[in-house]
């Protein structure tokens, strides 16, 4: 024993004198449950910065919260406005072919793509508080709106209805989206988690490149479903409808977008390459359509689109009818994945430069934004990675450049639209693939199979749900695997036996500090989790048997005296949980083997109390504040005290 | 300042030698889920007992798990025979009346009641590890068994089909306990809390209760819903129907039924007043109808029933057909309620008496009895709460009373059945009315309200469901409740604020401990519950409104210069956990706030590791083992060095 130790022994006998275990001040009910609702609703306390201010000045604040465009608008300048007005033409010519391609995606005319690219972001220029997000319809809520409207109605065969749905779902998106945002259930989000998201869009990734191959190899028969194998085996079993022509220019255009996208990601500098390539193999093929009448010759091309800027679709939101149901269930699912991009891309870059945005605001924003677009002949919209990422790469400081995107498309839709007549399908089914293997993130992948196996496995869920099950059938899986995992944890809680850390009054894990030691006529556990109905049974029999276990190593019985149970981690507690103690406490004094809390938390304390009043659990031997306490004055007694009258010593519960 | 904190402080200067934090030894991803597999499914080590045995004894051992028969039955002695006897004798005049009654109850011919009472005791006496468990039906599950297979088949519109149903769902009830068993995925049954139980039981007795007001008053148009107001409106809307005879022999039996009950709770040594009541009741009125003729003057009587005992029925069940859905579903319900039942009684007396109970080993053994009774013209069986304590009071020693009963029973089936011919439904109502009054629990009710609210919340829930919605309603509305709030705890975790005890090295709840002090430049935070993809946007948010706050009371900003995250509650966490620290680490380092944690658990700093192999978490100054050390030892390092080196010190992830 070095000198070192002995001073330690020596002042662990000074301090020595032992501190009382204090249930917290009293409160009402009703206050608790104020204090528990202000958590879980405002746990960002958004009303913070209104205490204390005049009345007017808590009005201007609203107006700003409501409104974070009055927050910025006064300040802007034409310096900001120079930089917006780049990074708003640079995204208008990513949103332009990107647009019309996903609105095909969607099973949509390739108009209500660009429809989508024009009001939404004016809409989300007043009312967001990201000033990077680049607003428009995406890939993944696009696939999903098309494949749960397909399963009941045909977008060839009926064309209207298949519209009046799609507008439908977006207004109950956007609804749904801006009540989470009202109500603050935001936290709902939170349930799609980084790894579900990561199998989540490699799936999706992999099934909207496969339906590409409907316009890659110009097949006109192809399968209605997204699945891996019907779209394989409609591939193969259509292999004469191949037309090597636009499989030729395919290629071509894939290459092109390939590289510049390359290019880009290996010099950020470089980014407008990648951005500006689609609006140029747009053009180019056109061009070469136009030149070659490459359209008589197997190549298929969009066709005459008609002129002008979104006309009103509120005539066309169906409340009513047999597809109530799909639309309400489509508007959800498709609701919480835009939701869930657009929130994780603002947070992303928000972070970057270091400002805020408010989560359940931004519901509400990206709400509205998606109701007024279901009344102007828009699809679900949100905030998109790709865009994004170029918005904030070529300099944009405001939500501006959306305003300057959306201008664009303006002057597209109003004079530019017939030069699309003769633009292929191929090239658009090119930028697609392009746009979304970039979802595809393989070392995202490898880091959580390096930290966490189970995570690992909910993220293949959806990955494999989403490929062979349906779109919402893996997210479905994934989401119910990982709720499962919470409730194991929970229902098995960890319990680990803890030693003395020598020439110290520190007890930890005997299994993770190899040099703690156990302290004779002692087992000390450490409870990891609140004790609940789903888990006293299990506390039950697993602490017995670490109790029986200890017994059978030290021969002589009489020798285990206290099982100290270290409550530090268990943060909650309720009823079930107050009887374990009490089953507990009888079973082991049957032994001769006396209970011990160590540290109960506020909450546990409290309702130990309560159990009964009249117990008191001031003294000294059956409550705790530290370990190291507990154990230095029971040995004094132990020596003194013989086990006979320890046996049934004090009550607890 | 005491001479005693002159100590301390002294000590501490003296034990400020630094720990470190250690990883766990390393494991194979496979042994871990060894661990984990074995945690969950077998947590009282079953196999123990079987380590290092001789062959020869293991299967011995192994006999005697399946057929714990073979474990007392040795020993048996004629002496333990006696108090058999007289206690099976005791539960079989309780078990005759009571299973006339409860077969009512189901809609099922009186007589199966009886056979129920014949053979699965039987079975149970042998399979069974509980030495006080009376088998028989019991009200609950013939209440929720009778009430769901009337929804699609009238039980005097086709009795035979009826039937059938009704044996069909006790198999699969049987058919799902043992399988729960032999999966050992017996917590399931935990989900159904304390709380929920005694909501559902009050909410059931009542229903039960009013569906005697049938025979009580002797009508005869009754309604087939269970629901409260269908059944008042179906008693009030035939009021011309209540005969006043019946009425009158109804309050009579009533009384002196419950006079009987009061009696034996009073003085538990006259328990069998209470146990042989019903019998004296039955033989009374079956006498008094047979004596003045009474069935002529509108008092229903049983009828003739037919003699001998059970006749086989495995021919009866039904595994095709379009209820097959719904008496898979019955079955599912009956039997988790039953299992329910049966578990905790068994555990009740297992515990005052002493001796084990192996949950896993009695849903076996109640499925097996079920599977087997569902082929011998038996309904749903389980251990009943009344009948048990009976037996117990009435000194039953082991299993052999439950043969006692059932050869009693054959007896009662093969010699005695004409005798019932003339027994009035109206006291079969009184003992009904008298056996589920005790299911209501208002004392229990009651502490659950002192000590935990919301698990009032859930258990009006259950009573309200039952009473209002339906059986299995009320049970899915209650166990949805309370695993959200489970589900809560995780999403809205505690976090709290620490200070030090003075004179101490330990921290506690500032808010819970009114002496505790903050440390100047330092912000102490425990994070109370695994941090994984649910909370972390909370935890974030929360983490950094506590810092903004801070900020604002200590006004010049740079008197913050730690954010110490005590990690002793964080039992687990997931790949979305890990990254939180990233995140929070780098808004910090912004604000010139250092991140350091105190005592991650073994998991914790497993993950934290993996991260990056490279970063190294030894070093002094971002990872420690107590508060009391990190706070010391980063306090020396203040005063030596200055905010900026510090600011952006050590990356931890």
């Amino acid at each position: 024993m070095d000198p070192n130790e002995v001073q330690h022994s020596h002042c662990l006998e000074m301090t020595m004198e032992v501190h009382q275990v204090l249930p917290p001040p009293h409160k009402t009910t009703l206050h608790k449950l104020n204090n528990r609702l202000k958590e879980t609703f405002f746990p960002d306390d958004p009303l913070r910065q209104f205490k204390g201010q005049p009345l007017k000045t808590k009005l201007i604040l609203a107006a700003q919260y409501l409104f974070p465009i009055l927050q910025w608008g006064p300040k802007y300048t034409f310096k900001l406005f120079k930089s917006d007005l780049v990074s708003g033409l640079t995204i208008a010519s990513l949103a332009i072919p990107q647009g019309i391609s996903y609105a095909k995606l969607a099973n949509l005319p390739p108009i209500v793509g660009l429809y989508s690219s024009f009001v939404p972001p004016l809409v989300y220029a007043v009312l967001g508080s990201s000033r990077d997000l680049a607003v428009g319809p995406v890939s993944i809520a696009s696939l999903v709106l098309g494949s749960m409207l397909r399963q009941e109605v045909s977008p060839t065969g009926d064309p209207v209805l298949f519209l009046q749905l799609a507008f439908t779902s977006t207004f109950f998106a956007g609804l749904f989206q801006a009540s989470l945002g009202i109500l603050r259930l935001g936290f709902i989000i939170d349930f799609l988690s980084k790894a579900i998201l990561i199998g989540f869009m490699a799936g999706a990734a992999i099934i909207v490149s496969l339906q590409q191959l409907k316009s890659l190899l110009g097949i006109s028969h192809f399968t209605n479903q997204m699945g891996l194998i019907p779209v394989m085996t409609s591939v193969f079993n259509n292999i004469h409808e191949w037309s090597w022509q636009t499989i030729l220019m395919g290629i071509c255009f894939l290459v092109l977008l390939l590289l510049a996208r390359h290019v880009s990601i290996k010099k950020p500098k470089l980014f407008w390459v990648s951005a500006g390539a689609p609006l140029v193999c747009v053009i180019i093929s056109t061009l070469l359509v136009f030149a070659i009448k490459a359209q008589n010759h197997g190549i298929s091309v969009i066709g005459k689109l008609q002129q002008g800027i979104n006309p009103p679709s509120w005539n066309m939101l169906r409340f009513h009818g047999s597809h109530l149901g799909l639309v309400m269930k489509t508007g959800l699912i498709t609701g919480i994945l835009s939701l869930t991009e657009g929130i994780a891309v603002g947070r992303t870059f928000a972070a970057l430069k270091n400002y805020k945005v408010d989560g359940n605001k931004e519901m509400m924003a990206i709400g509205f934004m998606n109701v007024v677009g279901s009344s102007t002949s828009c699809y679900v919209t949100t905030g998109a990675f790709s865009r994004t990422a170029v918005n904030n790469n070529s300099g944009a400081k405001t939500a501006v450049s959306n305003v300057v995107m959306s201008v664009t498309v303006m002057v597209t839709l109003l004079f530019l639209m017939p030069l699309f007549q003769y633009t292929p399908n191929v090239v658009l089914g090119a930028i697609i693939v392009t746009a979304v293997i970039g979802l595809i993130d393989l070392p995202a992948a490898y880091n959580i199979w390096k930290i966490d196996k189970f995570d690992f496995l909910v993220m293949l869920a959806a990955f494999m749900g989403v490929l062979f099950i349906s779109v919402q059938g893996g997210l479905a899986l994934a989401v119910g695997l990982s709720t499962f995992k919470i409730l194991m944890q929970i229902t098995r809680p960890k319990t680990v036996m803890l030693g003395k850390i020598p020439g110290t009054n520190i007890y930890r894990n005997l299994h993770q500090y190899k040099e703690a030691v156990r302290v004779p006529g002692f087992l000390i556990l450490s409870i990891e989790a609140p004790i609940n109905f789903a888990n006293i049974t299990y506390l039950n029999e697993r602490t017995l048997r670490w109790v029986e276990e200890e017994e059978d190593n030290i021969k002589e019985q009489s020798s285990l005296r206290f099982l100290i149970l270290e409550m530090s981690a268990v943060s909650a507690i309720d009823t079930s949980g107050i009887s374990l103690f009490k089953e507990l406490k009888s079973t082991l004094e049957k032994k001769g083997v006396e209970l011990v809390l160590v540290n109960p938390l506020a909450e546990v304390i409290e309702k130990l109390k309560k159990v009964d009043e009249a117990s008191d659990f001031r003294h000294a031997d059956s409550l705790f504040l530290t370990v190291g306490e507990a154990v230095a004055s029971l040995s004094s007694t132990m020596k003194s005290q013989s086990p006979a009258i320890l046996g049934g010593a004090h009550t607890i519960v």
